[in-house]
């Protein structure tokens, strides 16, 4: 029984405070946030304590910290969460500086901790048998893989201004899925964007329509496209090509249901609410770090690294988005 | 809060403990088994209390007695919950016997009981979408409807013999759910049948394989297949023709993912095991049952009268397989 | 090359005469109807000679006779020509007795006349690849066999009195795809009918929607439904189940678009014409044709003997509809 | 009735005057080839006249020139024509140099000569619809526009070296599709390619994966991918994203067949023959440029321009290859 403090009870919080109660190797110990109201509500949800960042990193009672706080902490708690000896589970990004990010591996490098990024994506059931089909060599050598993501719609404008822009708010779990598929590091990312959506999302220096294009050493491409909005439901395909053959994961419907007329057949919409699309994913990404808990495992993927380098291309696209310009990644 | 007694702590026993356990509105506080372990270990998982079929029945912190024990006690049980003042949710079928069902549902009558049988397909929510697509008209005038329905691989032979036969046993979803979508009663029934699956089942007096067709008053048409056997997973599909149009529900993949080679496009097995497969319909059952209790609906559906009518058709099918001659329904 | 007589200038007449024109090894050489403008205009257009059904049978460039005349006339017009030595490509039904049927065949067996019946869906590609992958032996042993045909719309109620029935007229091409794919006769037959689609086809005296259930002496089931009616295009489908799994067909749309919103996937209607859905499949059974002639096999496939089996099942239903009882095949 | 001259006897030249000859209102006249035997085998082969490129020009029975010599004559070819006043019909590209191309439409534009250019796959009825439902609105604003294109097997090496590469000679043809969906010019062009499929090609100085980035005026963002090599079939596949949805077409498969197994669903590959797939495509190309020639339209789309501006976005995407960074176009 691995035993939780909860760092952050706003929406990301939620869902892993759920998740976690109804895990069977999981205990939900503490729940913090800056708003005591959000903090005790949650926690007298699932009968958790509450307490302050500080008496849950210190909490003999606690095995695992699970940080859900603004990205702006998330460095700083880690770090502690580190030092303290605790397990650590951290959402993404890191950081929105790689350097910070870099700092922050160093000491959880130091103490030895487990530290797992919840790029949650990767524990999805079609994207974890994708990449399983891939490892197993069906599809022979990989050479181009295509990730496609659009948001149901838009986040307010003022969400927005505060992101760190759509390549490092959205797109980054796209890099990290291209990083997870192709199974190598990309050296050059280019960048097109434009507020095509929201006119509102342009003024505030974003773009809520991007793709972006990026190559391996080894000459292996990837193309990811972006939106904030698709009004059919929350696309996310992807698709992976090499020497043998392909293998995509499909759009999940809300049902199996047609309905067949003179107007041609008509399925239902795709599922629109990240926590209905991601429902097992999220659940799957928990079991994985209480393994890697439990197993004494410090370094359960995606780890540390895997969230710097996510955070480098995020960076990398940015700035050809600025420039113009292709952008080469050390 | 509905306090549940559970009578019979087998397999389906253990689907509806489960699906009680983690609902917010219900709470599972008796269970009662004919070996003693098997309610004992599972009312500890759960943290209920092990108790007689006749405590469960006069227990005052029980509101609603859930029959999952074999179906010789179906009727007995619902007419003894039914005049100790319980609601009632009772596995199909109520009994083998019609005359024995139309001699409880009397009772249950008398006593104004809330009583709901277990025909949990029509919860699933592709079904369910189904039948609520039909009922707004969008197909217009029902006229014909096909339902197909094959399990992944066939019961032991020694299971077939106390089962009732493959039309009772098995088709008997498929005659409420033929019901349910075509919303009129049918009056005669074509059946055929086979043991093409395995040979023990035939030399046991059963078929494995099936066809029925049926027809309502107003010459509406429904045709069942079955199969004992599916060696690409658990197939459920239902397709429904009106005047305007047609309406189906098809498979449901394991994932979503396809491989393309020279072989073809290869995707994924459908979901073969029936707690993953109506795993959201069980739930839906419950909550729908809840309701019910709750508002002082006595009559929710599929009722009693549901029961009594498949079982009807059931036995109806069962007699024109072995006669070879269309049978009439009451 | 063989040089055809086409016998009857009507809808099949053009298409076989179209399908002819364009067939490098065929030449059409005459046209004869009863109608002798339909015959001089279909001549005219492909460079084709009008003469009647007697100079035909005695030219001495013809080599094969095409028999597309009213069902009434292809008795005794499969015996003249085979009589004459020609070879014979007859549309179905060869009669809607199947007394005369034998008599024919007994001619033609004695002339050792190549024979060929027009059940052109054996050579739809769709359906040839499904046979040829169960002779394979991909799906095992076949167990059951479910037939889907619905039209796009009803004929007139005045072509459906001389038409033979539902049986005879529309579900005989079905019949004959049952045992083509299950490979055995079957040996009884129980049909379901109704005019739910035009009170007049009812009025005369024919069903417009209909069912049969069949099953061969080693007790295959076949499950055929049929429509006069389909809103969403010209609905043809088979599935085929056995021992290992199951092989099925598609329906084909009009395109491959598809168009994504927030009412869901909408894909195209599927093909509703019988021309456009089995010009390939007309054009590959010429080619068989041709190549039996080419080739002195005197029997191939579908041959007299198919055309008669097919009626027997035809009237089978036809009696079990009527009587609501299954009916016998010898 | 169209009287065709055509200029090359090689592949395209075969398929051109294939689809001449099925057409009821086009006549092949005369056909050309600097190796004589390929052009009397062709010329036999449909009945029509040899003659050489100059004979053509000056045959008062010849009313269009399809041009589909090797590239290097084209443009050469269509001003002979447009001043012999010739209707024109050229095979993509008109030239690899985009100055040759303006000169030449100089003189097309002097004659007013009427001049299509053979970017066939407009004329697909999967992508023709497409446009027409992008036209009529039923997305709202276009945004993104994806087009994948991945041919069978790579040419041999030599092939290549003569090719323009893989921008010119391959991606050219989704240059246009993506002008044609989007609407609107592409103002700057991001390449990325490599030689992953056959090294010889790479050694012979080009590549055989291929993406592409661009962006019109207005930010509309369109994404191109290429492959040589697809073991699945001819990947063609095009998808738009705009304001109220998504519109996509898929591949066509060989057959609707699926065999189903514990191994999963097996469906056909896609076709894979270039004729095979856009054998309707060029059918409809044909009729449009006959339609244009018989009402005097001397401005069938695709046009000289579409053909520049297709030269025009290969050209930039070579350069951007070649250079590693974006391409402004005028």
């Amino acid at each position: 029984m691995i035993r939780f403090g909860v760092i952050g009870a706003g929406r990301i919080g939620k869902v892993h405070s759920a998740t976690i109660d109804v895990n069977p190797k999981a205990k939900l110990a503490y729940i913090t946030d800056a708003m005591p109201q959000a903090a005790s509500d949650l926690a007298a949800k699932y009968g958790a304590k509450v307490a302050s960042v500080d008496e849950i990193m210190k909490a003999k009672d606690v095995d695992a910290v699970l940080i859900g706080s603004p990205t702006g902490f998330h460095a700083e708690q880690i770090q502690a969460a580190s030092n303290a000896g605790k397990s650590i589970m951290c959402e993404k990004p890191v950081s929105m500086k790689v350097s910070t990010i870099e700092e922050t591996l160093k000491v959880v490098d130091k103490n030895k901790s487990t530290l797992m990024i919840g790029f949650n994506r990767r524990f999805d059931p079609n994207f974890a048998e994708l990449e399983k089909i891939i490892r197993r060599g069906d599809i022979g050598a990989v050479e181009m893989c295509t990730v496609i993501s659009r948001d149901p719609s838009p986040p307010p404008a003022e969400y927005v201004k505060g992101s760190g822009g759509i390549f490092a708010d959205m797109m980054i779990h796209d890099f990290d899925m291209a990083r997870f598929l192709v199974g190598e590091e990309f050296v050059v990312v280019s960048a097109l964007g434009a507020a095509l959506v929201d006119k509102a999302i342009g003024e505030a220096g974003d773009a809520d329509t991007a793709a972006v294009q990026m190559q391996t050493a080894s000459s292996k491409i990837a193309v990811i496209t972006n939106s904030r909005r698709a009004t059919y439901g929350y696309d996310q395909r992807m698709e992976v090509h090499g020497s043998k053959g392909m293998v995509h994961a499909k759009n999940i419907h809300n049902t199996t249901v047609e309905v067949l007329s003179d107007k041609g057949y008509r399925a239902d919409p795709i599922q629109n609410f990240f926590l209905e699309r991601y429902g097992a994913a999220y659940a799957n990404e928990l079991n994985a770090f209480i393994t890697a808990v439990e197993t004494g495992n410090r370094d359960p993927k995606p780890n540390g690294f895997d969230g710097l380098q996510a955070q480098k291309l995020a960076e990398a696209a940015t700035q050809s988005w600025k420039t113009g310009k292709p952008v080469k990644v050390a």
